[in-house]
């Protein structure tokens, strides 16, 4: 059950796929050098090997434990996350002007795909603290930013995100949490937020809350949200933490996993004493929200890598151990270790090729965030259209795998002890939280395919056109543009319809294309033989097998709405 | 988290799939007319829907405990089981000669269906004894059959299969316990036995282990087993249960999800005073466990459906429930229900569409059994055929339909006091006990396309072509008829290795043949309304989605094993 960090993938893919050498071109990233990219992937992953990955069984049987408002984290975590602080892994894409080392997001999605693999549940503490660095760094005032930025990035304080409310899940505009000016500039929060990742615990000595609340009179729905912050601790003249701010952990979830992670029910001025700043103007908190979640989304989509990779390593583990059987039609009797028998071995490459596919598709996407931080356009565009995939697509990949990895495990996957299951578990959360994959489809659909005029679409269809060579990687893109464009002409209902099974789709051939460039790297390169052989095979299997899966969509795709709708809401309960 | 009875469904497939009334036109299954198909289809479903599933929750919550050998259920489980004797629910298809009601099988599985629906931990225990009557109904002696069937019948009893040890899984010719002849007939048992479902349990006064074992001199492998009978308490001159027998049960597991199912490790003649008999001739062990395993492969499989029942009436209620966003697209902006959300509107269909099928396929095999034993060998050949299918699919079919009813939840699903989870995480054992799917695909290309020289396919193939009508479904007919025949041909790995692709295609055009059928039957036929309209439209949804997606596995089915073994074992590491 530990964990080996695959620094030859992460290095290869940083290479091929982010190439990294490129942005490091850039004077923004000129830090971003061969022995730094090195030096980050061996200590970043011996760091989440070796502090995190062992308290990962204790964070599944413990849990974060709620007792009278107070959330006490298992043992051996708060020296953990000490350590993190200590050795800077948080700071790494952090502007320098606060304490931050300046590098590609690229690096720091590397250490948090450590991380996560190490101990999912968590590493959660570590990806929603950079939410709210972004919302600071793009919204917040000079004071703001001066106060709270450096000891975000240092990870001394850790952030959180307040969306949710019972009543207002996907459909953020519903919320009722209030705002009400004191007078000096600052409001008095009040209101219930649920699902809160890391809302309360005691790992840090203060909690920045980001929290969405309505302004008196404000417009209904999402136009009239407003982004505040909440400390838990409010400062005092020197910058240090205080008083307590009104805010209450009423609660925490009893969850299928990541029991590391306490998801809270957070209780805003219950003695109408819960202080907060505007970061941003008035109402522009949905755009403060759009800023907190991309990168969100992105790390969720990561969050599938983390599992996947984890749930792999394990999996083949135990098939190189586990002798049962001989190999059917083989000459011997003699047993073999189970990795020999061809549904076994099926299973395994399936889980690498599933598994190395969704970690091109997010290091590229992260790698198009770089550029877009650069002020390249097309590469916004590009993020912006391949962050539902990456979501969406990447966390169904880490549930698919982490079944595989049950599955491969046999009848000591179900049994606890093992850990096959509770990485399981864990990545459930991942298709659902920041975004449900349905919405990631419905935002695919309805608002990335028509970016830039349809332009951002078509440029993707160009550019894996002009290098994927294999006859049916090749038919699946020319089935996505034409489900695409079908999609982008269709009603609303219709483009629903379709919009999931063409998010696979899309996804499919985009991590397709990124396998088969590698693979044609692979055969040339030298190097550890083991990983390049396989870095083929993986890539062969994708195009061979995942590839035909995914145009079997098409269909489903294209089939339109009525025939959901041609049937009343009571038949499906009949 | 209730549990409604899907009467008009059961009924319809009884009638349609397995047609009831044609088997009750002989002499064997007269009792089932009509109106007692309706009792027990009522009276099953009040029963299950009144006592087992309220006892769901706790049976996950506190789950069966163990105490120095000793093993409590949980409350009110055993008011549950003494309700379940005396209804006479364990009795349906019994033989008539010990009690039993000698119905079809068919009638047995509706009954076993509602149960495992209302509680599938609790179930195990209804659904293991039936294996150990078919052993001692085919070959056990007279004196056997007449101080145990009773009992067993009844469900006084409970009966356990022993065959796994802890070097002996999949491969069961590993097995080493030993039996060793006394003198009198009897022999001494000694070994440890682990993974036995209801092992130990404080339901009833008795518990008939039947227990896989060598006698001394045995050959090895599969060909030296002999099947022993080892009741927990063995019984005095007048058949009750007297003195203890040297069996202890040594720990449960803790496991993913079916808490309420004890999951023992047995120790059996730990004090060289364990007694069994043996049952059928010795080294009949291995034909005999066929008979066990046979009926409860096929009863694995219906687990599948009872999950995707259950959780898919959960998602049904939640989704009416919950109002979340207005319709995309559409003129109001009033939230909707979100079962109007074309997405979630998506997955609700393909929960019923899948939910459908597999129970479509599983009954559809149920009555070949009763033909079967009717004498009827074309029958018998397709269960054979078929059980393999029933099992693999049905059980992925359970495990993507609880998923999906997770996610119709949102981040509810992911909280266990909803309910979805346990869904999600109790089915997930069903793809792997009874032979893993991955044995089950073997089965499939191994020794059923084989079956009477390939006739059992070819008649298979050929009544599916004689009445399917759609062009998508009798593509993926050809097309696995395609796959059939090639994989036939092939070499062991060939065949291995598109195994489980093969079995996903086949059961996918089966059940979309019944679906097809059923779709077209109740076009023109009278009833609940809704009833029919939804059969017709899960049934449309089947045959334009599900059945191009399992055309998609085409190209895994024939790839061959090559891609698999064109790296070294140690390249999974790298």
């Amino acid at each position: 059950m530990t964990y080996t960090p695959p620094i030859n993938e992460q290095r290869f893919v940083l290479d091929h796929v982010v190439k990294i050498g490129e942005l490091a071109e850039n004077d923004a990233y000129v830090a971003a050098s061969p022995d730094m990219v090195d030096a980050i992937l061996e200590g970043a992953g011996a760091f989440a090997a070796g502090e995190y990955a062992p308290l990962n069984r204790i964070g599944d049987q413990v849990g974060a434990c709620w007792d009278d408002g107070v959330v006490t984290m298992p043992a051996g975590y708060r020296e953990a996350y000490a350590a993190f602080v200590e050795s800077g892994w948080g700071s790494i894409n952090g502007p320098e002007a606060f304490g931050g080392q300046g590098l590609p997001y690229a690096l720091a999605t590397v250490v948090m795909e450590d991380l996560g693999s190490a101990n999912m549940g968590f590493s959660l503490v570590n990806m929603l603290t950079p939410g709210a660095i972004e919302s600071l760094v793009a919204h917040g005032s000079e004071a703001q930013q001066a106060l709270y930025l450096p000891k975000l990035i240092t990870g001394e304080w850790t952030g959180t995100m307040n969306l949710t409310e019972p009543q207002a899940g996907s459909d953020v505009g519903a919320l009722r949490t209030t705002a009400t000016p004191v007078g000096d500039g600052t409001f008095r929060i009040k209101g219930i937020k649920i699902f809160i990742t890391f809302g309360e615990h005691d790992l840090t000595d203060n909690i920045i809350h980001l929290v969405l609340a309505r302004t008196p009179g404000a417009p209904a729905g999402t136009r009239g949200i407003s982004l505040f912050l909440v400390p838990k601790f409010r400062l005092d003249a020197d910058g240090r933490p205080d008083a307590a701010n009104d805010v209450r952990c009423v609660s925490i979830e009893h969850k299928m996993g990541i029991h590391a992670s306490p998801t809270c029910v957070l209780s805003f001025g219950d003695h109408d004493d819960c202080i907060g700043e505007l970061i941003g103007g008035e109402f522009g908190g949905i755009k403060a929200m759009f800023t907190m979640m991309n990168n969100a989304r992105l790390n969720v989509g990561l969050q599938g890598v983390q599992i996947a990779e984890r749930a792999t390593q394990q999996a083949v583990r135990y098939a190189m151990d586990r002798v049962q059987s001989a190999r059917a039609g083989g000459a011997s009797r003699d047993p073999v270790a189970i990795i020999q028998h061809p549904d076994v071995r099926r299973m395994l490459l399936r889980m690498k090729a599933l598994t190395q596919g969704a970690r091109a598709l997010v290091y590229y996407a992260a790698g198009q965030l770089d550029r877009a931080h650069l002020g390249d356009d097309a590469a916004n565009d590009r993020l912006e259209l391949l962050t539902p995939l990456a979501k969406a697509w990447g966390t169904d990949v880490g549930c698919e795998v982490a079944s595989l990895g049950v599955q491969v495990h046999g009848g000591m996957g179900f049994i606890e002890e093992t850990g096959a299951a509770q990485h399981y578990r864990d990545i459930r959360i991942a298709p659902i939280y920041e975004g449900t994959n349905g919405i990631q489809a419905a935002d695919l659909v309805g608002r990335k395919l028509g970016l830039s005029g349809g332009a951002a679409f078509a440029r993707l269809i160009a550019d894996m056109r002009a290098e994927a060579q294999d006859a049916g990687l090749r038919s699946l893109i020319d089935a996505s543009e034409a489900v695409g464009t079908h999609l982008a002409a269709a009603s609303a209902d219709d483009r629903l319809a379709g919009s999931y099974p063409f998010l696979t789709m899309l996804s499919v051939a985009v991590a397709g294309w990124l396998m088969e460039r590698q693979a044609r790297i692979a055969a040339n390169a030298e190097g550890d033989r083991d990983f390049l052989a396989m870095k083929q095979a993986a890539a062969r299997y994708f195009i061979a097998q995942i590839v035909p899966e995914a145009e079997g969509l098409k269909a489903s795709a294209v089939a339109g709405a009525e025939m959901f709708f041609a049937v009343e809401d009571e038949a499906f309960a009949a």
